[in-house]
Order: structure tokens, then C-alpha cells, then sequence
């Protein structure tokens, strides 16, 4: 069975199904799973992984060979596959449809052992203008809606592998949470002419009790409403609603933000599980009709990316009622993390 | 600083902030955490917790101290405290309010050793009763629109002791969640005149694939679109809305069916840390106006109560999208719960 979206029609969300093949009941511990143990994006692995779709590599050296700075490789395990048709279909008061989209890894460095904040500058651009080139490549499949750029660090935080590696994920959905965002941010353009994040970040530029770090362009910052604790937001001071509008220059100026509040985050809490998740504007180039709400996505959207750090366990109440509990006042996360020293 | 409620105007949810005091940065490590150390739910221990609001007892035996079946007590960390105002404020864009509600722990068993699965019949019984009677006697303060039952077994779902307990939360806001789905519940009534759970388990109850057990008031299942692997619900198959009207003959069929399935998780998945909530209806005598969209709730809304085991751990995609990845199809899920041998 391949990957396919379910949809039910009480909790009006899609759920991907994608078994892995071969596994048995007493594999579901992942608790009890070794992240560290053969790593097949090492260098010198490169043919335990599907073939390079692209690399940084060094002069000479070969395509799926050792040699290289970073690689983006599709998964071998996706959740979403090229291939396909859409093929939705009802099953009674239920719908499906194929797990149609795009599943790609980018191998962030040679070695396991080269986290993030370890990255040299030149790296740390190389990888923020592969996260771009992706996203706008992606996009060029007009079935495609939406793209998800993720990356998770840390067991806890639903790594398989310790090598840091980043997920992208394009979809021929755009998720409701992000559908729900879209509209929140196009009702307040609506009533003020004004973009909502913009709005926040003004807010948040003003008050300067959640700023974590800014910068010319940039600003990090715990939005007053964390989910998790010590959750850090890093947006664009200027108004820009799609990443792949992306100057090189600005590219680098964000990735060395990044780096920063990874490091900071890294050394206040003792290199916790975390994820990260960009949020940026859905394809405005789909086959489908552009729904009418985002004719103005340019003017009403803007990009961000948000650093989850995973220090509780998400309980009942979380998946009861869909509020987080949060035991960490923003205000305090943005000191501490403002107080550490690089 | 007491908990507060938080909300921006692009997630459009609440958040709960409740701090922990004298947490420093270093204990945020809560995989660390031991959860079978000191007992403050065991017997003899009573002086540990708040005092109790209502127990099973041995005729004789006195309050707050032993010889107990069950005890219910307020938490001594709460969420959400009974005194003080909802003291609703703006914050800018920002809107914040006090985490007015209750929160309370039911201890299950006198032994931490004593898991639901293992209670006898009059014991488990007796905790459904206790579930019933205590959203029951929390919705006469009108102060509050929606209760949720929880239940966190196992670290990885978020216990932070062992000893058995569940949690019942009441609070003054619906969450958002809960209020699209009584919403989607209300829009097919509107199109149809028919219950949509209802109509959920008339097409689980005729395709059986994804059935679990069933009795003759009562469905477990694995739901079409499951988050989680291996989540199971289990609904009455006659239509209520409120777990509050359940007769204490059904709480007897619907408890020992509960146990059933957890027994039946317990023994496939090698004991696996689960959540489980009861979805109910909201507090149809509150204080503020009743939103005219619930006017037929006792029509339209058929609870449930969502078994979760915690099998992985959510990444960064499901974070980003709200999208969850289940790696088990539910029929397989089912097939295997219903294979176990009791």
C-alpha cells in the first residue's frame, strides 16, 4: 500500500497514511530506537541513499560520490511521492486521495557530527540558498500547492537519524492549519490595509520584552502566545510573503540569524530536542483555480520560521482540546535567551 | 505569576501559559524526569495532596487518610484555578485572560501498581461513575463552557507519575478544536437531519474492517482518518450528546468495554505510553449567552472518547501543517486488536 490522505469529515483535516513497509508490532517503540547507529548519509554513503537531485560539491568530484558540502537526495521513505495521479475519492462519508507531492532531504553536512551552530559562514548560506532553489524547483509542479520545510533535532523531537538533515515536503493540499492562518491574516488586511505580521511586529519591536536577537532585516522574537517553551519565531522586518522571494544577500543575513538563536538555544538548554518549521506562502501557480482569498497574498501574507523546542511531552489535554500548556512565560524565554553569551 | 490564557490574532487559539515556579532552565530536560520515584498517590501518602473533594472509602475510614478505593483532589499545579475573575484584557493586537476553571486528578487505585487494565469489575465501574459525577457537579458552576477528561499513561505521553490517575479540566472557553468539530457536526445535521457520528458508526458498523469490539451499547473502533497509530474510539451506538446523561447501567457496559481495549493495546504494543480524552458536549448552562449554532446540540453532537497511543514522536510536519503521519493503516490497527487473546 502506498502513501494515501485520508479525510473524515467530523475533524475536517487530512491524515497522510504512509505504512512502512515490513514493520511488526513490537517495532512501533520508537522510544527505544538508535539514532546514532549506522548513518547512511555519512560521506562515503552516498549509495545507501536515492540519487542526488542536487549538491555542493567540490571541483571534480563526482554526482553521488564522496566530496561534497551538502546533498538534497529524495527520501526513501516518503510520506508523498511524484508519481501519480490525484485520484480523490469518497468512501462513504469519508475521502481519500493518493499521497501525491514531493518528499526530499537535504544532507546538511559530510559528518554527523557538524550540527547547525557549527556551520561555517559560506555553509550556512549554501544551505539557506538550497532551501530557496528548492522551494521555487518544487514549485514548478503546478500540482503542487503547498511546501513544508522542516527539520527535526533530536529523538524526542521525531528525528530518525542523528545527521542533521532538513525535510521538505510539497503537497497538492494546503493544510487547514495553515488555510485558517491565511484567512486570519486576510480578514485583518481587510479591516486595516495593514499585513497582520506586520502588525505583530511592530507590537513586538515596541514592547522588546520577547526579542531574542535582531538585525538589520530580521528579528527573532517568542511570540506572546508560545505553544512550547522558549518557541522562537525569526521573520523578515520587512514585508515579504513568499521565501522564495529571497535575495541572496538577505539569505545570508537570515541563516546567520538562525545559527545564532540555535546556538543560543543549544547552550541555555543544554542542546534540546527541537524542531523548525517554515511557514511561506502557498503556490500561486497551481493547476487548480487560486482560491479567491489569496488574490492578495502578497499584500496580507508574510513568511516565517518557527523554532519549536520539545522540552515537555504533549499530553491528553493538548490532543483533547488543541490548546498547548506552555510553562514558560515568553517574556522569560526571550531573557534567557537574550542573556546568553557566544 | 498565576496561569493565563493567551491569544494572537494569526493562530486564533488560546494558549495556556502556567509557569512552574522555581523551574530553572536546567529542569526543562523532562526526559530525564522520574516518574516512579516518591508516590504522593499512594496510600498512607494522603497529607502529599490537596484535600479531597470526594473518594470511594471503607465504611469508618476518614477523610484524607487511608482506606480508599479511589480519590478525587484538586491539583496541586494546576492549569486552571476556581478563584479570581476571567478579567478578559487586550494586549495590543494581543488578547489575554486569567486561566479561570478547575482542575482536578482522579487517583484510581491506592497502588501504583494497580493499572485500569488489571481494576476489577466494581472498581472500574466505580471510576465511571466518579468521571460522570464529577463533569456533572463541575457544570453547575456556570462560569464554565467545556470540560475535558484526560488521561496520560507512560513519559512519552506526558505522565509525570506513574501512580494511575486521570485529569478533568474545566475551563471558560470552548476550544477551538472542539468548536469545529461540533460545528462540522451541526452543518451535516443541517443538510441531512441525522446525527454524523451516527452515521460514522452506521458505515464502521457495515464495513467492519476497522472494528475493534462491539457491544450492545457500545463500538470501539480504529477511526478511517486515525491520527495516531493505532487510535481507537469508542462510542455509544445510540445517539447522546452528553457523557453526563449516561445511565449507570451504560457507564458499567462502556467501562469494562474501555478496559477491554486498553488490555487488548497493553498486550499488542508491549505496554505503550497512550492519552486518552473524552470528548463531551460544552456546558449547555452557561453563564454567558448560549451561541444560537449549539441550540441543537442534543441533536446534533454524539460524544466519544479518543484512545491515543503515542507510538512515535511528532516532528516538524505535523507542527508546521497540522497534518499528522500514521504509519499503520487503521485496519490493520483493528485486525490486530481484535486478533489479541484476552
Amino acid at each position: 500500500m502506498h502513501a494515501e490522505m485520508r479525510h473524515d469529515p467530523l475533524q475536517r483535516r487530512w491524515v497522510i497514511i504512509a505504512p512502512e513497509r515490513g514493520i511488526r508490532p513490537t517495532d512501533y517503540r520508537r522510544a527505544d530506537e538508535d539514532i546514532d547507529g549506522f548513518d547512511p548519509f555519512a560521506e562515503g554513503n552516498e549509495s545507501e541513499t536515492t540519487s542526488e537531485i542536487f549538491a555542493i560539491r567540490a571541483p571534480g568530484s563526482k554526482k553521488n560520490g564522496p566530496g561534497w558540502q551538502l546533498r538534497v537526495v529524495p527520501n526513501k521513505f516518503p510520506a508523498f511521492r511524484v508519481e501519480g495521479d490525484l485520484d480523490r475519492r469518497g468512501n462513504g462519508i469519508y475521502d481519500k486521495m493518493n499521497g501525491v507531492g514531493a518528499h526530499e532531504l537535504v544532507i546538511e553536512t559530510p559528518s554527523r557530527y557538524d550540527d547547525l551552530p557549527q556551520l561555517d559562514d559560506d555553509h550556512i548560506y549554501n544551505l539557506g540558498v538550497t532551501y530557496r532553489d528548492r522551494i521555487i524547483d518544487l514549485f514548478r509542479d503546478r500540482r503542487l500547492k503547498y511546501v513544508i520545510l522542516f527539520r527535526n533535532h533530536g529523538k524526542a523531537a521525531g528525528a530518525s537519524l542523528s545527521h542533521p538533515h532538513t525535510q521538505i515536503a510539497a503537497m497538492t493540499v494546503t493544510p487547514m492549519q495553515v488555510a485558517m492562518e491565511l484567512q486570519a491574516a486576510r480578514d485583518h488586511y481587510s479591516d486595516k490595509n495593514r499585513c497582520l505580521l506586520c502588525d505583530m511586529l511592530t507590537q513586538e519591536l515596541d514592547q522588546r520584552d520577547r526579542l531574542v536577537q535582531v538585525t538589520d532585516r530580521f528579528v527573532a522574537f517568542c511570540p506572546y502566545a508560545s505553544r512550547f517553551n522558549f518557541e522562537t519565531w525569526i521573520m523578515p522586518r520587512f514585508h515579504q510573503h513568499d521565501f522564495r522571494r529571497m535575495t541572496d544577500k538577505d539569505i545570508r543575513e537570515f541563516m546567520y540569524l538562525m545559527r545564532d538563536v540555535l546556538t543560543r538555544i543549544k547552550a541555555a538548554l543544554d542542546d534540546p530536542p527541537y524542531n523548525f518549521t517554515l511557514v511561506t506562502a502557498p503556490n500561486s501557480d497551481t493547476i487548480d483555480p487560486r482560491p479567491a482569498q489569496w488574490s492578495t497574498l502578497e499584500l496580507d501574507w508574510h513568511w516565517r520560521l518557527m523554532i519549536l523546542p520539545r522540552l515537555g511531552n504533549l499530553a491528553g489535554f493538548e490532543f483533547g482540546t488543541g490548546f498547548h500548556i506552555n510553562s514558560t512565560p515568553p517574556e522569560q524565554a526571550a531573557e534567557l535567551l537574550r542573556a546568553v553569551e557566544l
